[in-house]
């Protein structure tokens, strides 16, 4: 039953083995996308505004919020964006940088529990994040490679996870506030990154009892019809024990794909949330008797 | 590393655990198909070639076929719906009926190694059966229910199947051909039925190492937007082990989802199917590299 509790200043999220699927948004992040690095370079951020509200209205329980543009003054420009994000909306963030002094920017700045992405089994990064995670009171993502690099053997990456796990500890960070990335390979070029992730995502779950979040979109690199497999590929990885990705919300594909595998794990009671986004779609008798008693209720009051 | 093998007369399908999954077309079968039971009734097959006919284009591996019309004579259409479907396909038949005389008179008509349809935990049909089953050395679906009715508790289901494994055995049909349907209940009646499915996937396969199939749109009966839920049910059951599923393979959204899964698996050797299938719909890079070799060995030669 672990839980991982992250916040803004008015509103909790709760990432955890009997919670509804945690979806983080991903589209703050200007790698790849040229014109949003040169807006923030820029200190122009209307796309980053409309990026937030739009990934908000489409489901996002948390947003990742990472400004890595080359050469750019990243921890001011993650600092301003973490203000002006928070201005705009109550969902928790995550703050996403390989920069430490710009995780420290954004975290001064940040009102609430941040969860802080990333800290690696790398030596010099365990011992520059972790104080900073625990000084802040945040959560933290745990990315299961080190210096010998990503292994493809999973249980080696898990044993990675569970020294990050252990270190974390040692910095009075309990492990329901370490959420650990498998590291997602490409399928197209590693025929068994779909098997190899599932295996250690239940491991992780299982054994060393702490919650999950992934790159999901990873996986389909390369491949065409991309949406299609990221859909399959998160709802195998629910049912593998996954707890929560980096994804884009504004595809409908995946959204519905975590709205069906909440349903089948159980997580969307009495299937409320599909109904309700579906009530328009054709009924279904579930739904049908559920309006009816509805009906009969209002009737009655 | 089981293998169910059936085969027609000129052609062999495998159903196993490191195989892609196997489709079996559910749609030639009459229950709640007014017309297409009226039709069958007076001897009228057009609709049933149709029906199979579009399923193998669809991609099915399998075709069940069911003549389960009330008050007809059901061994007399089953027997002339599998010669004829015979005639048209060389894909393997799935012969299912809850009438020993018509599964009887099916097993007679066909030629091949034919999956029957099914048989259950309970005496009668054990004794009625498998005797059969192992006199035309077909393999069987053994569906997990026993007298005492289906048990919401999957380990109880998990000792009906052994049971029905052990007593196939006892009658010479090998465990191999025996492929467990763990009956799939509706969630939205009884909201644990994904993840007692799953774990009771988990275990026919690691434990009793047996092939499983399942009737997957009992999963969304009642709920709206039904392909969507079947669609992920049916990745997160090969997630945890399932082999084959008794589906509709003219439902795109399944298709995809299937074979997105494959993908996931390991089980689409080199993305090859995927690509080809998505190769009109804007590439990716892996699929372009593909092409250029291709089109590179073509300029070679």
């Amino acid at each position: 039953m672990t839980e991982t509790v992250v916040s803004s200043a008015t509103r909790e999220v709760k990432i955890g083995f009997d919670r509804p699927f945690a979806v983080i948004g991903e589209r703050i992040n200007p790698t790849g996308r040229k014109r949003l690095a040169e807006e923030m370079a820029a200190g122009d951020y209307r796309r980053v505004e409309a990026d937030a509200l739009a990934q908000v209205q489409a489901g996002a329980q948390l947003l990742d919020v990472n400004a890595g543009v080359p050469l750019a003054d990243e921890p001011r420009i993650l600092r301003e964006c973490v203000k002006l994000i928070q201005s705009l909306t109550d969902v928790p963030l995550s703050i996403d940088s390989s920069i430490v002094a710009a995780l420290e920017a954004g975290l001064a700045a940040y009102e609430g529990k941040a969860l802080v992405n990333s800290v690696t089994g790398e030596e010099e990064r365990l011992e520059s994040v972790l104080p900073l995670v625990a000084r802040h009171g945040a959560a933290v993502v745990a990315i299961s490679n080190d210096e010998t690099g990503i292994s493809e053997d999973p249980d080696v990456r898990f044993e990675v996870a569970r020294r990050i796990v252990e270190r974390a500890e040692d910095h009075g960070i309990p492990r329901r506030d370490v959420v650990v990335d498998p590291l997602i390979m490409p399928i197209g070029a590693i025929g068994a990154a779909g098997r190899t992730s599932f295996r250690l995502i239940r491991r992780l779950r299982e054994e060393l009892r702490v919650n999950t979040t992934c790159g999901a979109s990873n996986i389909s690199f390369g491949l065409p019809a991309r949406p299609a497999l990221n859909a399959a590929f998160l709802a195998m990885a629910m049912a593998s024990g996954l707890t929560s990705a980096i994804t884009n919300p504004l595809e409908a594909e995946i959204m519905s794909a975590l709205g069906a595998a909440d349903v089948m794990m159980g997580h969307d009671r009495n299937c409320r949330t599909w109904i309700a986004r579906h009530s328009g779609s054709g009924g279904g008798a579930v739904a049908e008797a559920r309006a009816r008693r509805r009906q009969g209720r209002r009737r009655g009051g």
